[in-house]
């Protein structure tokens, strides 16, 4: 073992932590507590897994995992945008530029450009297995927030167009579950849960 | 899409989500709150991933990934016992038995088996990835635990025999791992963090 290599890597073991303290917008199910980064992500790797027999193109299911699990790691340093906060969203690609380099820098070279490729075809959007892993970090939100009868959009007054815009990204991963979406994102315009515009 | 397939997914898509209430006793770094099983899922995952040079045996690494991301699933259900509960330990089993049936067989039957024989896979502890994901599990909070000098083990009054116990497993995983951890245990021996005996 290079011990010196190891160190590193425990040293980004260890501050990764830190993203279980940062707080998203979305509620657990059973209208529960704010989720944290940690757990979305956990939640959408578990749900790739599952789900990957949806996706439009084939997938290398290892390097979808790895890119749910990791796509939000940046946000330690660059804390959590909100989907629908366009001030937050302008600044939001420098701020973790930067958080990338701090963060993916404690890695030993090689994993420093394995990991910050990862996320940065997460960012690109470019290949099969970043649009699936775009398509569960939509669902899966979503997923709570219709168990929660669409209360963290009702109580932002959000409109349909913010979710379907996202949803738009969810079909290049998957028109089979951007299709159910789109369902779905109706299903809470009737109920007068998103606004309809 | 075959709707009532995709339904059965969803509904364990949003069940799992009661992952993150289940609460362990190993509190996250910076002396700070305790960690839920999602968390620790999430974490022992990535770290899979970056710490797979160390696995004594090639391990696929997609299988161990989801092995990590999933083997406290029956925990929603059976609840987490504490690795030095041995009144727990005695009845745990059979609890998460009836869990699995329960919780895996939301599924459609074809992912039941899959999902529940990665399950078992880890539980029998018989294969490369189980071994590799076991020593992640053991790793995880140990890391943890060592960032907050120990208090874990302190307060509780652990024997160095209890993590050694778990460390000779984490062994079969990754012989260069459970040396550090070894010299770990001994460090926390020497601080009067760990009871020698």
């Amino acid at each position: 073992m290079d011990k010196e290599r190891f160190a590193k890597q425990l040293a980004f073991a260890l501050q990764i932590d830190e993203e279980k303290n940062v707080v998203r917008r979305t509620h657990l199910s059973n209208h529960g507590r704010r989720e944290n980064d940690a757990e979305h992500a956990w939640h959408m790797t578990v749900m790739a897994y599952f789900l990957r027999e949806y996706a439009n193109e084939p997938i290398d299911i290892a390097r979808t995992m790895i890119m749910c699990a990791t796509h939000d790691l940046v946000e330690i340093y660059a804390g959590d945008t909100y989907a629908y906060d366009e001030q937050g969203q302008a600044t939001a690609a420098e701020r973790e530029r930067q958080a990338a380099d701090r963060l993916f820098g404690m890695l030993p070279a090689d994993q420093e450009a394995e990991l910050r490729g990862i996320w940065e075809e997460f960012e690109r959007n470019d290949t099969p297995e970043a649009h699936f892993a775009r398509a569960m970090d939509n669902l899966q939100p979503m997923m709570l927030n219709d168990s929660n009868d669409g209360a963290d959009w009702r109580t932002r007054g959000v409109a349909r167009s913010g979710p379907a815009g996202r949803n738009a990204l969810t079909r290049t991963g998957s028109t089979e579950i951007a299709d159910y979406v789109d369902d779905l994102l109706d299903r809470h315009v009737a109920a007068g849960n998103l606004r309809p515009e």
